[in-house]
């Protein structure tokens, strides 16, 4: 660790001062299904129940409370994919300040609308965020507005820092805490709060395995291989191409403990878990944390009581279906049965009956025969049923192949 | 009010305190969203995140913990849908009784679970609540077995009723609260609590237009025809066939202030309201409170500050697809749109670009020829497509038909 943090203790706590009357001091809840799978106690930092849905709303806070006059006159311009568009909307809006907003092109209406609901302007253009950002840049150069970065700004991260100084008040007692890493900004400010705090709490960090860049800068000193990045994926919010090595030299490499990185199969496990036992709804990115909780707990050493940051919420309602279809499978509790047998009657009845006396219960059903690659006489049935668990599943596979049915892997 | 409360506030105290080691104090967040469609100060009472998921518990555990060791020793049984059924099992369990739940055969295979992993044993019998509950009384006389009633029971009631003081406590300015009404042991607790404590404090009620008989009791004073009630819906925790006239008579008749149905439709827009804005994830009868909220804001004396229950969260993943898109669809920000064409090259390119113009968002296709209802040289187009809203969506449609496309109707 540094002698001399970047960002001193009380810049942090004048930061959370700045903004506390604008947001939300999140809870940070005991949860007894993570304590219990876990043997640590668990705590969730609920950011994704902070207004605008995500922790962006700190940063984007601080960073524009703490513009002049004739900077918020000039106007502000941001872009994003997401939730930091929304932080720095609804900053804009506390501070009177005009706001122009440049969002990739294939943006669901859903986030453009929120938005536009904090009174901000919206371009739509690019086909990435590169794009977009490029454009915005030049954009606030040709207007003269202010550009206010995501991540790289040590305002915005000491805004994001500000979690940290709320959760050592509520739980002293934590040993570590897990964060997602996208730009780096959140994980910055938290670690580099915390080891000023509490030098004992280990800091924990997550990446989405689709943009892995972060750790393996963090664990091989280098920068990854381009054909390792993937766009796009459930935990879009933190799909970062190239790391910032201003935020990995002054902050990751000072601060953080560990890096690690999840699957979307992971991610979407997580999300299940999170509505399911916690009922609350989060998204890819605000989820990684609890994924990486639970595929690290025997190799993290998360002490007594850990803390988890839950850094989102903004999830399209019109992907929950997929993401909780490829949660609950990923675990055997959901299963698309593919099977091939022969076209007659009596056919569908007696498949229908070996899935009864499993007790698997079956949510939907289709029969196509008109397939041109599938042989004469023979349909195929595609059977989505709800299982108990994977052992459960395997059982089902095994007595319908044993009725000599041809069951395909999906 | 009655003079002499059938359950004096001594007694819910004693619930209270008597449950209290084995529950959480959910919290009661105040809703910016809700109350900025309301204009007044909505707190939601978060019942959804307690123990078991519901409500349901508390009155279980009341029940459980004050029965003697000799009752303990015989053994529990009950029956229930969904939540009852975890309550018990749960109280059950921390007092080390034996318990039996009889579940309905097509229980999901998730809710039974939860109930065996509380360590209570589980039969599947009859095929609706009706019969469950009948075989399960006849098991509980042949087993000398102590019968839990779901809400017929004051220490049930006692139970439920405790969400009041804790309510009071959290908020004590409160002037309305808002509380859904299945079998009627929750309504019957708080109401009763409410008026004891702050009787100035309006208590506001809400059931499923599928089972509307307690509404009708209280409007009409009579039993409503059998032709009114469907089982099954969106909030089937509080499908209720035959109202309890005990209930009536000695509760809800004395101090709730005004009963209010509420259509599939609405709960499904407040579940997605919830969900979206308060990242909460609640069961459709969890929900209805809030769609009720909505519905009468203008005619219901909410006053400043208005208390709402949110009485569970145990919603089965595999149907919230539904409900999410059922919801989306009733505020127009989710259409599927069904067009009749000319089966020929271009169609439907010309049909997406009028949809790209219009800055609707296409989620998925399906393009059909061989139903053999279509005339020949036609094709059936259907489209999921994202909207702004009902205007956005009437937008579309009419200049869809103003190219002379058929656009059905759903």
């Amino acid at each position: 660790m540094k002698d001399n943090p970047l960002i001193s203790l009380k810049t942090f706590e004048k930061a959370r001062e700045c903004i506390s009357p604008f947001i939300q001091k999140s809870a940070l809840n005991y949860s007894r299904t993570l304590s219990e799978k876990t043997g640590t106690q668990v705590y969730l930092k609920m950011e994704n129940e902070q207004r605008t849905g995500s922790f962006k709303v700190r940063g984007a806070l601080n960073k524009i409370l703490n513009l002049s006059e004739e900077e918020k006159n000039r106007g502000l311009i941001s872009c994003s994919a997401g939730n930091h568009a929304q932080g720095v909307a609804y900053a804009a809006q506390c501070v009177n300040a005009s706001a122009l907003l440049v969002l990739p092109e294939n943006t669901p209406i859903v986030k453009e609308e929120a938005v536009r609901h904090y009174g901000a302007e919206v371009v739509l253009h690019g086909k990435v965020y590169d794009e977009s950002y490029t454009y915005a840049l030049k954009l606030s150069k040709k207007k003269n507005k202010v550009f206010i970065h995501a991540y790289q700004d040590s305002d915005i991260i000491a805004g994001q820092g500000s979690i940290a100084l709320e959760m050592l008040e509520q739980i002293p007692e934590l040993d570590s805490v897990i964060v997602p890493i996208g730009g780096g900004g959140l994980i910055s400010g938290i670690a580099c709060a915390i080891k000023q705090m509490k030098p004992s709490c280990r800091v924990y960090a997550v990446v989405s395995a689709l943009a892995p860049a972060m750790e393996y800068l963090f664990h091989k000193k280098k920068y990854i291989p381009e054909k390792h990045f993937f766009s796009g994926g459930l935990a879009d919010g933190i799909i970062v191409k190239t790391p910032s090595h201003q935020i990995y030299e002054n902050y990751i490499s000072q601060y953080v403990d560990d890096i690690v990185s999840v699957t979307d199969d992971e991610v979407a496990s997580a999300i299940v878990l999170l509505l399911e036992r916690g009922k609350a709804m989060t998204e890819g990115a605000g989820a990684v944390s609890v994924a990486s909780l639970l595929k690290q707990k025997n190799k993290w050493n998360l002490g007594k009581k850990c803390g988890v940051i839950i850094s989102g919420g903004n999830i399209d309602l019109n992907i929950i279906s997929q993401v909780i279809e490829r949660g609950l499978k990923s675990v055997g509790r959901l299963a698309r049965l593919v099977i091939v047998a022969k076209d007659q009657p009596g056919t569908l009845n007696q498949i229908t009956y070996l899935l009864a006396q499993m007790k698997a219960n079956i949510l939907s059903v289709q029969h196509e025969r008109n397939d041109p690659n599938l042989s004469h006489g023979l349909a195929e049935i595609q059977l989505l049923v709800e299982t108990r668990g994977l052992d459960h599943l395997s059982q089902i596979r095994s007595i319908l192949k044993k009725q000599a049915y041809k069951v395909k892997e999906e």
